[in-house]
């Protein structure tokens, strides 16, 4: 089984090498193989920005086509919600009838971050015209799609509480994933 | 044609009523449907709220199986980027294979918009652990993902510059998407 590694891991440092590593390997204990989106090689250069976007796009979506299955990272990333290119891999996923799974290493809801982002103002320079609509508040760790995806799937998202600074590195969440996969299996 | 009405529309005001009956009117001038997320009877009453969510997600997922294409409102939401809701269903349309289009009322790009939370320190109360990750620089209006769909559907995004307080339901934009959809058929 091929695992599609979907996270805001490839922005750390080195494209997130040492963390996506660290990953496969976790699945390798586990019997499955991890795919890193930096997988394979992708020449770029004389390419212009958009087209290295599009260029990088093409190479994810082959990678996703290739998994049987995906554990997200849906640590929130810049703001209150996880990163929207994992979001996007997830309904991708979830549209292609494979296995989805995630996790999150802040444990509170949505909508208790979502409530105190409005409380703290911090909106006030970002996007204020977003104040005064409605906040979800189904108990999930994020938007219900991404939710109800890993819930269709048959699992849950794991939500896990880590030391501060270790939100987007921690793997007891992802590893998590990988338990409630074999049970399944 | 039916094209499903992805965006954080429905968190306004009424589920967003106005503003999706007012898309769906616009659909019907261009000679295609548009379907909202919030079409049809959804029985949420003695549910729990975990469960309403699923309900919800089952519901949308049966929306867009129906339709042939979307338009998502990619306007940045709560944050830099844009709902992540709605990015997991330009996810789950582009792996149908059904044609993505978006429009953002914010026309910086996504570079632009996450240097400036940095600047700001907006970030801190909310997510400091996301400092000194790499920022896309690809000339987008949000993660290569989104924009990456949206051209391999043949379309581009359309960044539209819209009045203060105006971002969350100008309607520009998704004219000028049901305008590109319309030279290509």
């Amino acid at each position: 089984m091929r695992l599609y590694l979907a996270g805001p891991d490839v922005f750390l440092n080195n494209f997130g090498a040492e963390l996506l590593g660290a990953k496969k390997e976790l699945c390798a204990r586990y019997g499955v193989e991890g795919v890193s989106p930096m997988d394979g090689q992708l020449a770029l250069g004389g390419l212009d920005p958009f087209a290295q976007g599009v260029a990088i796009y093409t190479a994810n979506v082959r990678h996703m086509l290739s998994c049987d299955g995906v554990i997200a990272n849906m640590t929130p990333f810049r703001g209150i919600s996880m990163d929207v290119g994992t979001a996007f891999e997830m309904g991708f996923m979830a549209a292609a009838g494979k296995p989805v799974l995630g996790y999150s290493n802040v444990t509170d809801s949505y909508a208790v971050r979502a409530e105190s982002y409005y409380r703290g103002r911090h909106h006030e320079a970002v996007d204020r015209y977003t104040e005064g609509t409605s906040i979800e508040s189904f108990e999930m760790a994020d938007n219900l799609m991404m939710a109800g995806a890993v819930h269709a799937s048959g699992f849950e998202v794991v939500r896990c509480r880590v030391a501060a600074g270790q939100e987007l590195t921690a793997l007891e969440g992802f590893e998590a994933c990988l338990r409630q996969l074999q049970q399944r299996r």
